[in-house]
């Protein structure tokens, strides 16, 4: 599994590190494999979050088949590791189309996203060989990123557009959601759901009502996929990421219970300042990121296993400086070179600063785990 | 110069990138050594915010000798391409011994930081061969990260302390300062410059006044370091780092010119949303990262090149969407796969998140620098 061997414990890792516990990512994957294996629904998980093959065989259950990707240097990673069936989730343009032949030559099915007629000019302007371009049109159903929006006539023409393009191939309609990241409830989450499969199935509907075919409905993120509504096993698709790892922005949603977040920043104590009532860690925004600065768990950014009273107070690059929610900071309890650990905020943002990830099971380290980077 | 030769316009490159001007870079450097140079104070630059060989090179003024580094990691890389005389610059801790003493052979001189009677007793605990341990007090000047507070009894303790270890060799003090970053203008810096200065030499008189020698004095921050006082010309080394490439933050304090700043991102338009009033970007927090969210400037985190009128709204992993300060957003204005170029709040936080940098003088890429990661 793990592609260098390393052995020990994880008290003896070098800090700032970042901790994967297998067994509860093993069953972050197979449970949403359970989950939409019932349902009769495709899962078609997303590499972003960890950036690994490893991951991407968990979460594929080993088939290294349907995945969606961030970035081109994950799908060029992904596609020279075996994987196939590659969506590459951002809207295309014609300067990535050099690197996406490239990907078409190399596996069967390489699927861009569009959300303008400016992309399928771009594609008749460089055709394939010996295929044809495969495309999903992407719906904005709500979350007001890229994508067409869902109640616009847009939609059906572009579908058209696409669909009677001669060297491209319409597949079907892709959507991120994402209204769900602002929820605070399984309860919220279902009913958000439920909303936006309505919303996309509508989509996918007026495309058919036109007379174009759509094969696949894909629609997807983290909470909606984990919480799940009935309505979703009228998709064909979905594509969560994030749920291998899981963290504290995911539980405070309500799309997984605490117990299922798999990772940890381990820290060390490198400094005490009870005189401005403050210990310092050697975790900084390097090595935790500064995603959900000013964000309103409890917490803050960094919540501390086993130590509730810890606040981070503020980073810099390689300094965390942390105190307690009340009263005066104890540092007899925080030894110099005491290891704490600390549940990262958003997952995919502290994954994406660590070069390494440390494997573990229990206290024992079984490998580490190489992320592919950059663009 | 460069690691690995490339060739063409940046309007080739793959997006999003790190764009490194060279010409700036080292007029910035060539600055900051004459500066230091003319008062008959010491350059030890911080390579913690470009992390490579060949910045480490344009900041020793090719000597690689003198410099300071925020990881081990970064001390292993820089004691293997032949750079001595290195301090780490974080407290040090027991833990992380057995890779110090590894480079304490590697090279003539690598010096720790101590704020802590735990640390001594560690370096008591793990003897060196043939060799003293050198250490630098790290001293707090009202920064409130790390480091013993300057008006504590604790600095003369702890020097002594030292000094009396006989596998310790006491070398002096340092402090980061830092205050000035809360700063506006190059006055404000001054004067805070003058009392983190005033506030650092009273340590090392104390110390002195003890009996204690101490040989080098060593202050630092790029805001202060920029900007300078007089009475700096007393320290015997500063050690700035962010300087060589600064950013909008800096320029912001005051410590540099807009026109210093020798770096931005690179990216394309990918989504046009006029119904929302917003273009989408093919860079989102990992290519810029979050550092400044909710920063008071102007233009936020992300101040664009040639559009002043444009601003970052919100960012997700991949994805930046982008609006108009005031008014409808004219789509036209920014086709789709039109490149854009945005200087990044905090450039040490951005560098960070990049596996490369691109390297250019005007519009030609002249090569790539690869910095090192982790820790």
């Amino acid at each position: 599994m793990a592609t260098e061997p390393f052995s020990g414990s994880i008290k003896d890792l070098p800090t700032p590190c970042f901790l994967v516990d297998i067994d509860k990512v093993k069953r972050n994957c197979s449970r949403m494999i359970r989950r939409y294996k019932d349902v009769g629904v495709e899962l078609r998980p997303h590499m972003k979050t960890h950036k690994t093959i490893e991951g991407g065989d968990l979460m594929t259950g080993g088939t290294r088949k349907k995945i969606v990707v961030s970035t081109l240097a994950e799908a060029e990673f992904f596609a020279s590791n075996g994987f196939d069936d590659i969506i590459y989730g951002k809207p295309v343009i014609e300067s990535n189309l050099y690197r996406c032949k490239t990907l078409q030559e190399k596996i069967e099915q390489f699927h861009l996203l569009y959300d303008n007629e400016e992309a399928i000019t771009a594609l008749v302007r460089n055709s394939l060989e010996n295929k044809k371009w495969s495309v999903f049109l992407e719906v904005d159903v709500g979350g007001h990123r890229t994508g067409v929006a869902w109640d616009s006539d847009k939609v059906v023409e572009l579908a058209k557009l696409a669909s009677q393009t001669p060297n491209v191939e319409f597949r079907g309609i892709y959507t991120h959601c994402s209204v769900s990241y602002s929820k605070t409830s399984d309860t919220e989450v279902r009913e958000q759901a439920k909303n936006d499969t309505k919303r996309f199935l509508n989509v996918c509907e007026r495309i058919r009502q036109a007379g174009i075919p759509v094969e696949t409905v894909g629609l997807g993120d983290t909470p909606c996929c984990s919480v799940f509504d009935d309505s979703m096993a009228k998709l064909t698709e979905v594509h969560p990421g994030n749920y291998i790892f899981y963290d504290t922005l995911q539980f405070g949603i309500g799309s997984c219970a605490f117990d299922d977040i798999a990772v940890r920043v381990a820290t060390r104590v490198i400094s005490h300042k009870p005189e401005i009532n403050q210990i310092v860690l050697d975790s900084g925004f390097v090595a935790l990121s500064h995603d959900g600065t000013y964000c309103k768990l409890p917490n803050g950014i960094a919540v501390f296993q086993d130590h509730p009273e810890l606040i981070m107070e503020k980073m810099s690059q390689e300094h965390g400086c942390v105190s307690v929610k009340s009263g005066q900071i104890d540092c007899s309890a925080y030894p110099i070179d005491s290891m704490l650990f600390i549940y990262p905020y958003h997952s995919c943002a502290t994954a994406a600063n660590h070069p390494v990830y440390y494997i573990h099971s229990g206290d024992k380290v079984l490998g580490i785990w190489k992320p592919v980077k950059g663009w």
